[in-house]
């Protein structure tokens, strides 16, 4: 057997640290030596995540007790702000090291637009510079390059799926897209907030960050680069009553000309190779039934009543391809091995 | 105390039929005396809802058995197309009694659009044209005169709600209403659907009948009207893992120069005096935990980050304002009684 | 029209103090004039509970600023320990005012226990000699006259309208109580507690508290006194994803020679005349479905397989008949009115 | 690569053939040449189950047009009394097939046990004596021999994994074995029944099949078998709203003499080397979030409040080790494979 990459989880007592544990565990080629939670130091991960507990993992540590020498990657699962201060250090003391960043702290290329949304300075503008957008199926090359790997926001991943290579296409006009969005509450996080309470958030709905949401930011960056031209977008957010899940329900109008069937063909001919992401035929619906606890991604395009629109839908896991999957996708190609590996899981339904 | 007036309640083993007996048995003019659901007649309610098991009720009957000489109004929750055949037969026969309908069968004022979403032939269209589209507050005059009225919808009417007064003052442009609407399985009725499952609807949210759902007919017969032209509409439902309630999110573009605050000022003039419409304060949002088990709704108005575009979402109890309570409420018109009566319960939080 | 009673709810920003506000509200002689929560003193009540602002209800304020020569009664919802406290102050200085009391500070009429259990020094140990046990149906001549009603938890609330007659009559063997709970998960309060988050609760069922829950002292306390000895029981409760609902199922083994009808008997005749308490017909089981959010309590007698033994299973809202709706009930009694105002309302199904 | 060992699912469209399905795919040593399912012949997979959709798989087809000489081993998950018809023709024509039955039908050592509780005569008499009780870690040597494995109930599986070491050890006193049972609603399967809808299951707790129900029949043959006793026990069941997961809190009376610490030593010592089986430490409990999706049990052990009794509480999902996952368990030992392989999967948190 080949020799193991070692890996740390940083903020490993959240949702998407335990969920990056969860798929590393199974990877053939990883070795987890750190896991660290400041919160919870000295624990065993069983103890934090019980559903961990079968396995052999070393125990919580804190970031300062962390020994970086001893891992070739690093996954980081920190609150925002946080991670940049981290990564500096990592970044600038151990070359070896590749971290693959779950935060928010490197997608924006512009640091000005990382404080005008997050309210902060950003601290490593330097390292910024070095960091990829790290949406596998659209930056593969890069990120087999890259040291530094920041992976998109959940929604984003589930928008740009399906509207990147529409925009760069030019399939789509892009100054009104309206972005109506759904997630399931893991997507807030294992902190403790009324809203994220079973009693507040169950049997029933309710939107938020409506008319401003971090993560448009990620999509306008993304879409003005592809389609060359500043744009705002409508992005719209509700909770939905589940754990998992995430569904996106993209309302666009298509360019002069264009037809349902020219979106279907871009789509599919630019993903009919790719393991993870489903065009689903005509007729069918994405639904996050259909991928729950996996990296798949399905999308449905389907004509509006309303004559020279689409509707475009795509669901994924928030969790999975929404952030720890996409990150060990992003590990395997930056170390070489196939992009599939600890990713075979299948959706868990029902 | 005042004579009470007798109902009668057809469909009683559906959802909506069940709602509508949980409300009218608490109302202080109405007298329960018939209940009708064909597959269950013989059975006491009790034992086709239990949870109306503590309520002395009829016993279940056929359609064939009632005596229509003995109610005063007659509250109609059966499947479309059988509906005419039934209200025609009392319409024809008994003029003392009201007929509340809270299926589909006379929303559309056009039977030829009745054909085409229905897929059969209006069996009877000289009844239609007596019928009143029962959106209360704003058919209010039309329902007290009224011997036919037709319940809308639950989207429509939560879509309505928001909708109708900024066609009616032209507020909005109605050529391109992107209404993106979410659901609780109630709406699915009570019949077995392998989608309508615990397992299947659970933990999960998926979109249906996109493209094409038959509120659509009513929702470009009602904006159409108050707007003067004839619209499309991009109407797009999901399920959400819940049981009641029901969220529109509606994304539109205002009339030039127009802006959120003149759709707040429009809504709020509007709805000032209504007991059940309640329009947010900014920065407040709609969600269906306000108003579970309730006639009343909620809208909340928004910015949208696209300049000229707003965001209004609107949150019902799909089995009470959208269909039950909203029929009570109508009912309580029609025989020139308090408009609340019955229907003064609190919405159920958590 | 009747002079309004005018009450005052303490701790209203809890689940218990809000669904004592929902049922309050809508009782024919009842004002609500104070309504006290420490931490959100100074906001509308619709701030902290947005499905109660359609009423017209008094700012919340905190417990220093309640003028207590204003009430005529208090609803005490505030964790255990506080109670004691406040409540002392009040009894002492108002005379006229009754206190129904939803904590557990006075449901144990030996201080010493209430330490035991509790952890503390009981400060009221005078005050808790004139308090009364506010199970309604089982204590009603005593509460009449009570000034301080300390009303059960929701376990014992359930378990003893199944056993308590049981006890009385000697029909069941005492000393090997089975009981075993469940729970939804609005009986963890709204306080913030990972194990309360959706993600942590949902889609799953945990047991908690075995061996050792307070609710245990209540049940000795009452089944012991009924039976005329000390008793020990098994009480086993669980976590079920749902916000609302209890369930109790009673495993018992039955005294010598007696028989499920018996017990079917002793029930029958101990509730017939009782407006909430539903002893079900035979193969007719118990669910929380059948009474979700309403004062109700549905109870069924199974034979067991093994000979001697049977089980009997009640249902229950913890917040309503577990909580407020049972407190108010109390204060129905306490005011020589109708034990049903402000309780008509049916459950909630779907 | 070792060749790959060819299989077929019977009974491909429900809940347990498609986890069975979903497992089988990634098991490195099979081959899925064969799926059946009568209602749906003709059908892809994907089409069923859209979330197998990624999956290259033979599409469904009849019972009768199976090939059964092209596979090594069947897995039967048909409803009981249609297995045993189908499970003789294989087993007496096709020597070389291995039949792994996720039914009931050959559970019951005694036919005429079968023909009381299921309520039809065994059609099969012959061949149930040659089938083997798969519950793997209990009867592992039968298992490496057998030709027809009958797999457990759900219920059955959890139970006997806390229960059946201390009934042959002699801890427990077997005469009042009190089993409170709940399980998640995809026990009910995907048929379609109205207690299974989501609005009927969801937010709310029922009993079902108390006094009576199969699974006592499995109970009943392997304790008084391990204790050498006829005997009866209490199994009382519930139906919890989640879809996965199942939790048995076994109430028994311990052996004079006998403590929680033997039951712990006993049963630790017991499942110290088995991959699948935790025995928690004290004061941990079991809960379904622990293992939700996977083939792991987890068992704590807990002292009643009543001297001499224990409390013992065990989670597992019912469709992975409660049925397609012990059937995978089952198969690996049967072909001298690795005990683990395909169910290497951890659990899905949250």
């Amino acid at each position: 057997m080949a020799k193991k990459i070692k890996i740390g989880v940083l903020g490993a007592s959240g949702y998407t640290g335990s969920d990056l544990v969860r798929l590393a565990a199974r990877h053939p080629n990883i070795e987890i030596t750190l896991l660290t939670a400041n919160s919870h130091a000295g624990k065993p991960m069983g103890k934090v995540f019980p559903h961990l507990a079968m396995l052999d993992l070393p125990d919580l540590t804190t970031i300062d007790d962390a020994d970086w020498s001893s891992v070739d990657a690093v996954f980081c699962g920190l609150p925002h702000g946080t991670t940049q201060k981290i990564t500096s250090q990592i970044f600038q003391k151990y070359d070896h090291v590749k971290i693959i960043d779950m935060s928010a702290d490197f997608r924006l290329r512009d640091p000005q637009g990382y404080q005008n949304w997050y309210g902060l300075e950003h601290s490593a503008p330097e390292i910024q510079k070095q960091a990829v957008y790290g949406l596998t199926e659209h930056y593969r090359e890069e990120i087999k390059l890259a040291r530094l790997i920041a992976c998109p926001g959940c929604y984003p991943t589930a928008t740009l799926m399906a509207l990147l290579p529409l925009a760069q296409a030019g399939l789509i006009n892009v100054e009104e897209l309206i972005i109506d969005a759904k997630s399931g509450v893991s997507g807030a996080g294992r902190g403790l907030k009324e809203l994220a309470l079973f009693c507040e958030a169950g049997e029933g709905m309710s939107p938020y960050g409506v008319g401003y949401h971090r993560h448009m930011a990620e999509l306008e960056q993304e879409i003005g680069k592809a389609s060359g031209q500043e744009i705002l977008v409508n992005f719209t957010p509700h909770l939905v009553p589940m754990s998992r899940g995430e569904l996106v329900t993209a309302h666009v109008k298509m360019s002069d000309g264009k037809t349902v069937d020219d979106i279907r063909g871009e789509l599919e001919a630019r993903y009919k190779d790719e393991p993870f992401i489903h065009v689903l035929e005509e007729g069918t619906l994405a639904s996050t039934q259909k991928i729950r606890g996996s990296n798949h991604v399905v999308i449905s395009i389907n004509a509006d009543r309303i004559p020279g629109r689409a509707i475009i839908i795509t669901a994924l896991d928030n969790l999975v391809k929404g952030s720890a999957g996409q990150a060990l996708q992003n590990f395997n190609l930056a170390f070489g091995l196939d992009e599939t590996l600890g990713l075979e899981q299948l959706p868990l339904f029902p």
